[in-house]
C-alpha cells in the first residue's frame, strides 16, 4: 500500500474562493458556508488527484486545504476560525465521498500574534468530531515577516499538549508569502522547513512533548543536503547528536523533485524518519523534459533508489502508520 | 593550486571589537580606527586561518570581514560607513601582511531602507584604492526582517551597474539575525542563499547585466537539493531553462559539510558553476565522528567525489580566476 501523507485541495471549486474573496472583502463574510455539490468536488478531483493516483499507482492521500490559502495573515483570529472551519469541513466531505483515497488533515484558525491556544478547540472538533488524523502548524502565520516565536517557545505549548493528548502529528507547513523578498513555493515553503528545524535543534521539545510528532515537509527543506551542518552546528552547541535529539519525534517528506535529491535524503536521514509524499497537485506541475515525467512524480524516485523492499514499505506505508496513529485504511 | 574563495576574518583581534562595541554605544564611535599592530594580526591568523591553510594544503582565501559582524541593521548609513571602511583597511592590512595567502574581498556600508548607490564610493576606494577583487552583498540588511526589495529590483541596479564596470563578482551573504525565529549560521544564511536564488529565477536580472557575477554560498542553501523544484518552478512561471537564465552569472561555493551534500552539488550543478571553498573558520568548528575530520574540511569531500582531474582543477582554481577576475596569484 502506498500512502501519500502530503497533499493539499489545491484543485477545489471556485464557489470556496468566491466565499473567501467576500469574507475578506467583507471582514466577516458571508453567514453561510459556500455552496459546493458533491458533483462540483467529483468533479474536482476526478481530473486531477484521483486520476494521478490511479497512474502512478498509489493508494491514499493525507488531504489538508491548499496551503496557499489558508492566509493566517489575513483579517484576524475570528476571519482565521471561521475560514479554518469551512475549509475543513470541505476536507471532511471531500474524504467521506472518498474514504478510500483521502484521509483528512486540519488547517488550524491561528493569527499572528494570537495565542495557538486558540487553535485547540477546532483541532478538537476536527479529530474528535470528524476523524482528522493530523493537522498543519504554520511557524510563521504573518506570512513571510516572521514575527511569531520559535516553535520551542512555550507561546506553542497550549497546543502542543492538545496534540499530545489527541495523538495527532502536525505537518510544519507556512502558508502563502505577504514579502516580497519570498516567493511561496520557491523561498518560503522551503526557508520554513529549514527554520523550523534549527529552531528545534536550538531547544529541548521533546523532553517536554516526548510523543510530540512533526512532519518537516518538501524533504525538510535545506536540512539533508546540508545534513554535516546541523550535525556540526548542534555539536557545537552542545545539543545531544541529532538522531537522539530530534529524530525520535521529527520526520522528513519525500517532497524533492528529482532523483539526487531524493537519493541524497534516503542516504542522510535514517529510513524511519521518512514518509512518502509528493504534494500533488501542488507546487510543481510540469513534465522534466529530462525524464519526460512529472517533477512530482516522487514515487518514481524512490522506487529507483536502491532502498530494500522492507524499507520501501516503511518509507511507503508502514512510517505514515506509525506516525498518523490515528488512521487505518478504509474499505 | 586551491583557492578558497570564502573566507572571513572571524578571529580578529579583540580591539575591532570593542571598537564597534563603543560605536554602537556612542551612535557614532571613536574618532580614529581601532589601534591593532601587526603583531596582533599575525597572532589573530597564525594559528587559525593559516594553520589551517598548512594542514589543508590550500594555497589562498579570499577573505572578508566576518560576516556576522557586518550587522547592517545597527545604527544607520553613516554608522555602517565608518564600520564597513575599519574593518575593510583591516581586511586589507591583513592581505598586505599575507599576500600569497589572502585576497581582499570587502563588506559594503549598507542600511536597511538606504539606496545601495550609497555602498557605491566603499566599493570604489575598496577596489581601485586598495585591491580588493569582490565584495559581500548582503540581500537582507535588515538582519532577518526581510524589509528590502528582491535582487532583481531596480532598486539593486546602481551597485550593479559599479560592480558591472569595475569587474568584481558579489558573493551573497546576509549578515547576523536580528529576528528569534532565525539562527544565523543554521537559518538566516541558508534561507538567504535560497531566497536569493529564487528571487533570480523571477526576474531578468542578467539582461540587464549580462558581466555580472555573483556567488550564492553554502552551497546554494537548499537549491541543488531541490534542483527539480527549482528547474520545475521555472518552467511552470515561463522561464528559460536555468542553464540559459542564471547559469552565465551565478555560482555556488562548496561550503557543504558532507560527503553527500558535495556528491549532489557535483551532480547537479554544472562544474563550472562551482568554487571551492570551506569558510574556515566559520560557523562549524568541530570534528566530525563519523570521520575523524573537520567538517568543514571541504576539500577532503572535492577529493573523495570522484570529479576528473580536470573538473578538480576548475572548482579548485580555474573557476575562482574567471570569476573574481581581477585576482592573481600573488608571491
Amino acid at each position: 500500500m502506498i500512502v501519500d501523507c502530503h497533499g493539499h485541495y489545491t484543485t477545489a471549486p471556485q464557489a470556496l474562493w468566491d466565499w473567501r474573496k467576500r469574507q475578506v472583502a467583507e471582514k466577516g463574510g458571508p453567514s453561510k458556508e459556500p455552496v459546493i455539490t458533491d458533483d462540483e468536488i467529483r468533479e474536482s478531483l476526478e481530473g486531477a488527484q484521483l486520476r494521478l493516483q490511479k497512474e502512478r499507482d498509489t493508494d491514499v492521500t493525507f488531504f489538508s486545504p491548499r496551503a496557499g490559502s489558508m492566509e493566517h495573515h489575513v483579517g484576524d483570529a475570528a476571519i482565521s476560525a471561521d475560514w479554518a472551519r469551512v475549509q475543513n469541513d470541505l476536507i471532511h466531505r471531500v474524504c467521506t465521498l472518498y474514504p478510500k483515497n483521502f484521509a483528512p488533515v486540519c488547517m488550524l484558525p491561528q493569527s499572528p500574534g494570537v495565542s495557538p491556544a486558540n487553535c485547540v478547540a477546532e483541532l478538537e472538533r476536527c479529530v474528535n468530531e470528524r476523524g482528522f488524523i493530523g493537522c498543519n502548524l504554520n511557524p510563521d502565520p504573518s506570512g513571510g515577516w516572521w514575527t511569531e516565536p520559535p516553535l520551542i517557545d512555550r507561546w506553542w505549548y497550549p497546543l502542543y499538549e492538545k496534540m499530545a493528548e489527541l495523538d495527532v502529528p502536525a505537518m510544519v507547513h507556512v502558508s502563502a508569502s505577504a514579502n516580497p523578498a519570498f516567493h511561496f513555493t520557491g523561498a518560503h515553503y522551503i526557508n520554513a522547513d529549514t527554520t523550523a528545524f534549527m529552531q528545534l535543534i536550538q531547544g529541548d521539545l521533546f523532553k517536554d512533548f516526548p510523543t510530540l510528532k512533526l512532519v518537516i515537509p518538501h524533504g525538510g527543506g535545506a536540512v539533508p543536503y546540508h545534513w554535516g551542518r546541523y550535525r556540526g552546528l548542534a555539536q557545537d552547541m552542545k545539543r545531544p547528536p541529532l538522531k537522539d535529539h530530534l529524530l525520535k519525534n521529527v520526520y522528513f517528506d519525500t517532497c524533492v523533485y528529482h532523483q539526487p535529491g531524493i537519493d541524497l535524503l534516503l542516504e542522510v536521514i535514517p529510513v524511519d524518519n521518512i514518509l512518502f509524499a509528493s504534494e500533488m497537485v501542488g507546487a510543481v506541475r510540469g513534465l522534466d523534459p529530462e525524464t519526460g515525467q512529472h517533477y512530482d512524480d516522487t514515487r518514481r524516485y524512490i522506487e529507483a533508489s536502491g532502498l530494500s523492499a522492507t524499507d520501501k514499505q516503511r518509507v511507503f506505508e508502514g512510517n505514515a502508520r506509525k506516525v498518523y496513529s490515528r488512521w487505518s485504511p478504509r474499505q
